[in-house]
């Protein structure tokens, strides 16, 4: 089987390897899909070389099929299509409280251990979820990033017709936008990027370029002079981390998405002025991915159209240094099988 | 009767006034005690002179009794010992969406308009709590800063046996780690002042000094390795909140009761890794206000020793003064009646 790795110095080279076996509690899938993620982008970029372990196989927005499973598994059948949630907590304790999706020593199945960019892929049973009769398997590699959606979205406590900004209008930007629309509430999203406004627009969002638009006043049109009830900060940039405060209504949320590597200037005289309310989210947890795989089935929003370029595993670095060069996409995918 | 006037320049003088007349939904009272709060001091340091109306009387840690009721107030008698919840919500709007406490036009007695430090207070009868029998009338101007303790104790949804790290020793810090330690949570104060921490310490406190104690060591090793629940952060201190996120478990909260009037770094990192929470806390409720008048009442905890140093209204000018020559003390409180 073929097998993509990571080489460090935005190298990514495919060999013929050894088809790996499923040990127990372990199953082996033919893979489908994968989708590019920035953190997939950041590791090509070097800039998490000190945690992958190079060669690497990364890759963790996945679908597939299973196809061999280990000795003690029996929920599973060859045949079955799968997503992964690429969480490993086996390494979780008492100390983390429950909290398994963000325990201390989470393993995260793609950059801590091997990943999807290769014909067959072996994860542990835990981790899959059965995809819907129906939903093709291309559409079902965005079952990850529109979980991380699901997850923000359920923990901003949105409520129907509340009104909601998402800050940045990236991938997970706008499937956060499509969620936070499909739960009934009232969005507005801000980004600068030309291609991006056009695209969240071509998706029934409402788009608007901060650097155009005065966006506290329009919070509070919207709003009966309150502001917005949430904020989603997935900009990562320092001035939205800023002026996030300015948007929100007494007693608002901010739901802190992107990664800020470094500590960041925050206005916390708002925070206490408003009575405001911030709440860290981080990857997902079942029921998250149990609703995307439903709002995908019920076709909630035509989530496939966040797919703009195919590459066969093959050009799998064609599809990393084009990521590179400037020119407009959203979510880029890696078609794994072989053909 | 005598009245107190902030002039500017940190001058505050007593001269003789016509006492005032209680009109419709007002009610005079005949002041007992008064605390010195913290904003006083930056009034009277003349941080506040763009908001204060210059001459004016402050203050609003008030007790007092009932001495007169405007034609239209029946459900105060003279004779009645009142505390006053000094917020006039009446420019509150639909915007404000019921959170009358922090709505956009509040205005906030004894510094928007004439406050407490006078022998005749008047004030609107919405603002009062009727003090408990029994509760003597110096301990009860201490109700409004243990109601501020009251309500950030309750924002944070401080459960029974956790852990909660209070950062900032002053009148209100203590006051957060006793309500606390009521609430049944486990509390450790962190102070740099000596005065301070002895302080805290007499009143049952465990309090100690982060130059001298790895405090998020000292935090997981009282949880299991898990870390803190809760921190109060109210130092106002640039490292405290830089650090604060560094005691949480994953999923522990901020309650940010410090005033900071600056954008200050936040580790926003530490929110997304361990998918933390931050509440801004103002003022309080009517709820907080009855808590604290309980709390008091069933003597939860010797509340009155909060009170270092009493001065008579006259010599209000020395008490202020004596606040900023360095010695020791916690509240000041100022006996408003004549002698």
């Amino acid at each position: 089987m073929k097998a993509s790795f990571y080489q460090g110095n935005r190298t990514i080279t495919v060999k013929d390897v050894e088809p790996p076996e499923p040990g127990p509690g372990e199953v082996r899938l033919r893979m489908a899909y994968c989708g590019i993620c920035g953190t997939d982008a950041h590791i090509y970029h070097g800039a998490m070389d000190k945690r992958v372990s190079i060669p690497q196989t990364i890759g963790h927005e996945a679908s597939g099929v299973v196809e061999a499973v280990g000795p003690d598994v029996t929920d599973w059948q060859p045949g079955d299509p799968v997503v992964v949630r690429p969480l490993d907590n086996r390494g979780e304790t008492a100390a983390d409280r429950g909290f398994s999706h963000v325990c201390a020593k989470l393993k995260f199945i793609g950059i801590d251990s091997p990943g999807a960019f290769q014909e067959s892929w072996v994860v542990p049973a835990f981790t899959l979820h059965k995809a819907p009769a129906g939903l093709d398997l291309k559409t079902a590699a965005l079952t990850e990033p529109l979980a991380v959606a699901c997850h923000d979205v359920r923990l901003s406590r949105l409520k129907a017709d509340e009104l909601a900004v998402v800050i940045g209008g990236g991938p997970i930007g706008i499937l956060v936008a499509l969620v936070a629309q499909a739960a009934g509430a009232r969005v507005i999203l801000s980004e600068v990027n030309a291609y991006r406004l056009s695209f969240a627009r071509d998706l029934g969002i409402e788009a608007v370029n901060p650097m155009d638009v005065d966006l506290p006043a329009l919070c509070r049109e919207r709003s009966g002079g309150s502001g917005a009830d949430v904020v989603f900060e997935v900009s990562g940039a320092k001035a939205a981390a800023l002026g996030m405060t300015d948007l929100l209504a007494i007693r608002g949320r901010i739901v802190v998405v992107a990664i800020y590597p470094q500590p960041i200037e925050i206005n916390l005289f708002h925070f206490f002025w408003k009575e405001l309310q911030m709440i860290g989210a981080r990857v997902y947890e079942p029921e998250d991915y149990e609703q995307a795989l439903a709002l995908m089935a019920q076709k909630a929003f035509p989530v496939e159209r966040m797919i703009t370029a195919v590459y066969p595993l093959d050009r799998i670095g064609d599809a990393f240094a084009a990521l590179d060069d400037g020119s407009d996409g959203m979510k880029t995918v890696i078609e794994c099988r072989g053909s």
